[in-house]
């Protein structure tokens, strides 16, 4: 029989480094040979990655936020029934760039729609599915923005106004602090004191935590 | 004071008639000087028009039952939120080419969805708008394929086994018979006995019912 894969997701603002962050966790599961595959959402199949360009491109029209809601959650459910799932069930595991804390926190926090909205849908179309770590880099929007801005051209949810990161900011921290398979870590460190960081919590995970190979 | 607008639709399969149903309600709306708009789902805004697109073309991958049905949702609230609620706050009535009722029968019935799933989702995201009269042009789903078939090239949902549409046929009715909003049509009757049906019900409607302008 085999194990269950584990499933380690990064979430946090634009320009928090989540980047340079799951390619220090790649190169830890390398260093641990264990089999993964790597996702982003909005997207991570062909499918799931037109509804991306849908949601993020420059639109003509007002996108009512339960639109771009339910488009994250098609999405979402497209690439957790195709490949998350089948990939953990097979024992393979899963690393996410953005997962489901990202809708709670930019369309819950950023959009301000309820709270209730948000935990009937993806209880309804997602079921147990957790995160067994999930690393938030949390970073002040004025700093991660400026970041994403040197990047290029934004799109239509980076657009936003910094009270809409401000209020996406607040509402990561307040699930974090809630949860406890999440991990938050300053992302306004050096790049060096964040990768120790990221690493000083795999390493916990896996001996002591929720990566634990024989859970 | 403006009074509502009220909100008809037309519901049915493939090769039911509901193209020609709808014309016998526009020339039947043109005569009574109602204003009105006409929408279609999915669909009926630019973005759900590309919504359309995406759930409608044939994938290279699986798509997840979930997933049809977190689109078909997101195309409807946007033009729920943006097109039609707007429409029937300034009094202007809106004459749907399908709505709810298609993804309660097709992912319900088709797909087999769970129904507290769907009803969720639908209670969620839209609240209480009900159409004020739906025409279900009920046919057996084998004339009606053929129908279908003689217009021209069929999308995903249409390229379905005939037991799907049997499966989709079956919640249409279950549905209809329980819900007194919706009116069933034999819609393999001839055209002419069709239409004269489908005029009988708007004007019942108007003059007794749930169209009636001072309601």
């Amino acid at each position: 029989m085999t194990t269950q894969g584990r499933f380690i997701v990064v979430e946090g603002l634009e320009g928090a480094g989540k980047t340079s962050a799951i390619r220090t966790i790649e190169q830890w599961l390398n260093e641990h040979q264990i089999k993964f595959i790597s996702t982003r959402e909005p997207g991570g199949t062909p499918l799931a990655e037109q509804i991306r360009m849908l949601v993020k491109q420059v639109q003509d029209e007002q996108v009512a936020p339960e639109t771009e809601l339910l488009l994250m959650y098609a999405s979402r459910v497209q690439l957790v029934k195709t490949v998350i799932q089948p990939a953990l069930q097979r024992g393979c595991w899963v690393l996410g760039d953005r997962h489901d804390l990202s809708s709670r926190a930019y369309q819950g926090g950023g959009r301000q729609l309820d709270e209730t909205l948000i935990t009937t849908i993806r209880q309804a179309v997602l079921g147990q599915l957790t995160p067994d770590l999930t690393l938030y880099l949390d970073i002040d929007p004025a700093i991660g923005l400026q970041r994403a801005q040197a990047r290029g051209e934004l799109d239509r949810i980076e657009l936003e106004q910094l009270a809409f990161f401000q209020r996406t900011r607040a509402k990561y921290q307040q699930i974090a602090a809630a949860e406890p398979h999440i991990i938050t870590i300053d992302a306004s460190q050096s790049i060096e004191q964040v990768q120790r960081q990221i690493l000083n919590a795999l390493q916990q995970a896996y001996q002591h935590g929720s990566l634990r190979p024989d859970v």
